[in-house]
């Protein structure tokens, strides 16, 4: 069919345009009939416009309008008029101005749609998904994948300014699992021999600063078949970063120009640089997680020390056998009623505390059902360090350290959102710095990498490698934005002998590491330089910028939670022909 | 190891920096012992510094340097220098300084390499393959994958300008098997089914334009599981578009624009637009393909006519039997030996001739063996025909049309290369309108589609599909740069109606055609727009703006001819567990 095409979008028509004729193509977004008139809002990317079809100015595109439906998509030809007085619409750009039709095409009808294409639907994800076309027709999820099509942009010139390049790594790569699953790929070539798709670039990105180019980038997909929590996808997109000759401070320097200028350019927001470094030890004791909220206080506090001789048994016995008692100061709490302070013991009992101990501070009195068991002094001296006036409700825990750290984050978490201390519209980036490098792992009996076998231990702490690897730091790091890990990344090893320790310490034999990362080990007798990086959750990042509670909202065919895709049904049963020709068979359980 | 970082690349000092005490790292290229000193070329991305170590300046310096072998990395911190007269280098930016050396350090330290880090080297592909990251220090290879990031910016800033959308689509995706084969990713949540790798995002574009989104482009891999020619890889890089309300002008616009773009911004050249559209029948019978290369004339000229009453028997058989008599004018070639015809004879018949017939024009007369076969009027006739004058060497081949155009395509390619008609450095790119919509496949005995089942007939010719299907032309076009076809693509079918017309006449059966792209007839039914667009192979056009001549010096790590990757090893043998948990076992060939 011969159409006639566009001269403007819907999104473009302005008071300054009345008197032009124009021709607009989109979809049937809203058909009312009123006054023995059809309006029609007319629908695509860039917004609406208002068509008026009237029987007395044209009788035959009357006619064809009243065929219209919703998700029709059609050609309209008329002069742009400037809406009567009380019918402009100042909500939308194209309000001042509607369309009078001359002449309307319909270049295709659509079925009554399972739902509505407007921002606020109540349907399930399953059928979103399902019909995934038109759940995108929904100017949010349009906004979504256009911000996302932006910051994709600003990434990359960014990197261009900063003298990066964007060299394509391969998919089809050497299977090397170590951390997650690899999805596999079965070559027809090859009978019994398959190809895995990267879980990321991580040996790639090394082999190409060995290989020279200095500062790389790229914004890639990388694949992990694991068993989906709501925030993860069998393929997700990665910004992967790699620097050589650099410290830490370069990669944080770099990284902290990129995330400033994201913030500029798509939330209009300055903000500060550098970022806060904050050790994970002190992460862990002040907020209980490494990856701290800091858009609120609500710091951890640790009171051990006031109770090392306390008469109250719990805490004693805990001190005793190695425990610790910290507390979290709920400001203007003290009139919680008992049935609150209830809630709050519940909520840690959830968290996995044996319970909770509170104390109000009410006209300079502390008040407690345990207040008898402790000193003035040591209430004095709690009060204090707590920074608790009146007003104040203190809550303590008492374990081993994780567990109180664990118990405690999480509350603050819950607490910070209850009582209203987080400012939604705030963002505040930190760079947790100083992981520890290695940890046991008691199951496999043997350490274990935090980050990844790549990551250098800090040069102060080497030694520790044979008298007490626990203790040994990483070069490592992870930037966090209001509670999210959004970026994690290390200064690798680049010295043969060291990475051959570090294998040992693992329990990675010479065979195993030469079979899996053999050729980043043989690159490595090449001069490889000092090197770093890092890689963002670009999906992640999208959906905090976005303002989206999930990374389905910001990808355009994301899978189920069972890695489905509903709209073209992957997985699906293949040609056994196909399977013939790569050599396998499937293998039914018994 | 804790190291000097370099206040300045290697590539960046200048006579204006005498006197300045500068830090650089990077690889050892070069060392020289001369007259009591050494100089070592010190390499990085950006360039070559020469650097000199006297024992009279700094003894310490000195002896670290006698240990400095290729490739080795170094830090290294002096004062730059200006060369003594005559040392001078104006081939290089940094050749008029030296950095005499203060201090030095050894970052690293290498192995003699396979091969010498320079452009020219004499060594297999393969060894090369396998120490990429050896092979990627040469500075020609970090020129290409440089060239390869600066083209892909472009791109996506040219896109970006003009309103386009990167959208990431998926690479787990149902297997549509249709023209190529599907490489497949067995599913472990999912047992008996797997996903495909996208030979190109083509069903997925469509979707993202009913959804919508007007304006669609992505640099994107893709992959085919095909037996490999010299120039193709099992994962490619493709620049994939689509446009919704467009024609084939509007397509042609955008991709002009690009072009224009690219050949300004790498290549310094201004390419003329629109570029000539050439129908593919013209193309055929003008130049013996359908991907011309129009930097030369030497066009086939069709002189069937002159000889259909010929006494001469072959060309008289031939013309009966529906064959042609086609010709190429060879300028200036008259004074060919008996030997460089029979050349000339053997070259065609290796392209499938039964044999050659050549007349020359000396004098005003024309000269050949079989001259005498032939009317002075009907000589007279076709020495007009083929333009041809004192000096011109013509040769003549008769056979069925398609075979015709083949061998003299294939001659005209060769002889333009020979007789030295192709300037190299210019750039001639043409659309190649008109392609038929149908092939009948002998083999299978039904209508294949040439480009896809989703192009759209031109309309004129829709009532051809009831009556002549292989006459019916399709809205399909190609793109063609100095003999390369460099894009392709299609206006598509967006009428559910004409799309199962097609459906029938592949011989796709309904049911076939839901299971394989049911998905996307779905989509038909709520309001398709008009749509079409077209893809790039990327990893040619970069092979051709940066001059090579293989594809896999634009690729950081590409695969061999039969899919291997030599320096990871994939394909390789994975964890019995592995197949296990995918419900897979391989099939052994008995």
């Amino acid at each position: 069919m011969i159409f006639k095409k566009r001269t403007h979008t819907c999104g473009e028509l302005r008071a300054s345009d009345i008197g032009k004729i124009v021709t607009l193509n989109g979809w049937v977004d809203r058909r009312r009939d009123l006054g023995g008139l059809i309006f029609i809002d007319l629908r695509d990317r860039y917004g609406k416009t208002q068509i008026v079809f009237s029987p007395q100015h044209n009788y035959e595109a009357f006619q064809i309008a009243k065929e219209l439906k919703s998700e029709y998509v059609i050609s309209v030809t008329g002069k742009v008029e400037r809406r009567p007085k009380g019918a402009e619409n100042p909500s939308i750009p194209t309000g001042e101005i509607d369309v009078l039709a001359d002449e309307v095409q319909i270049l295709s009808k659509s079925e009554t749609p399972p739902f509505l294409i407007e921002d606020d639907i109540n349907v399930s994800e399953e059928l979103r998904l399902k019909y995934r076309y038109l759940d995108l027709r929904r100017p949010i999820m349009q906004a979504n994948l256009i911000t996302r099509h932006k910051m994709a942009q600003i990434v990359r010139r960014y990197f261009d300014e900063n003298n990066f390049l964007e060299i394509e790594t391969s998919f089809l790569v050497k299977s090397t699992p170590e951390g997650a699953r690899d999805f596999l790929v079965p070559s027809r070539i090859h009978p019994g021999k398959f190809y895995a798709l990267p879980q990321s670039p991580q040996l790639y990105k090394q082999i190409l600063m060995v290989a020279g180019f200095d500062r790389y980038f790229q914004i890639v997909k990388c694949f992990r078949d694991e068993d989906l929590r709501a925030d993860r996808q069998p393929e997700f997109t990665q910004i992967d970063i790699e620097m050589s000759f650099v410290t830490e401070e370069d990669v944080f320097n770099i990284v902290e120009g990129l995330m400033a200028r994201l913030f500029k350019e798509i939330k209009g927001i300055e903000i500060p640089t550098p970022f806060p470094r904050i050790t994970y030890k002190e992460a862990i004791e002040t907020y209980g997680t490494d990856k701290p909220d800091l858009r609120f206080d609500l710091k951890i506090v640790n009171v051990t020390e006031i109770f090392k001789t306390t008469e109250f048994k719990i805490f004693r016995e805990t001190i005793e056998k190695g425990g610790i008692i910290c507390g979290l100061n709920l400001k203007g709490c003290a009139n919680y009623s008992r049935k609150q302070i209830d809630e709050l013991t519940t909520l840690a009992k959830n968290y996995g505390a044996g319970g909770l101990v509170h104390f109000k501070v009410e006209n300079g009195e502390i008040d407690s059902p345990v207040a008898k068991y402790f000193s003035k002094l040591s209430l004095q001296k709690l009060k204090e360090k707590m920074d608790a006036n009146d007003g104040d409700l203190m809550i303590l825990v008492s374990d081993e350290p994780q567990k109180v750290y664990s118990i405690l984050g999480n509350m603050r978490i819950e607490l910070g959102r209850k009582l209203n201390l987080i400012d939604e519209d705030e963002f505040k980036l930190a760079w947790i710095v100083d992981f520890p490098l290695l940890e046991w792992d008691g199951e496999e009996n043997r350490w274990v990498s935090v980050h990844h076998p790549f990551t250098s231990p800090k040069l102060e702490d080497i030694q520790l490698l044979d008298t007490d690897p626990g203790k040994v730091r990483a070069r490592a790091y992870d930037l966090v934005l209001n509670g999210n890990e959004i970026a994690g990344g290390s200064i690798r090893i680049h010295d043969a002998q060291l990475q051959e320790k570090i294998f040992r310490l693992l329990g990675i034999s010479d065979e195993e590491a030469r079979k899996k990362f053999g050729f980043l080990l043989e690159a490595f007798k090449y001069g490889p330089p000092p090197h770093g990086g890092i890689a963002f959750g670009f999906d992640r990042l999208v959906m905090i910028f976005t303002g989206m509670k999930s990374i389905r909202d910001v990808i355009a065919f994301p899978k189920t939670s069972s890695a489905i895709s509903l709209m073209d049904e992957a997985p699906s049963e293949v040609d056994p022909k196909q399977l013939e020709e790569l050599h396998i068979q499937i293998k039914r359980e018994d």
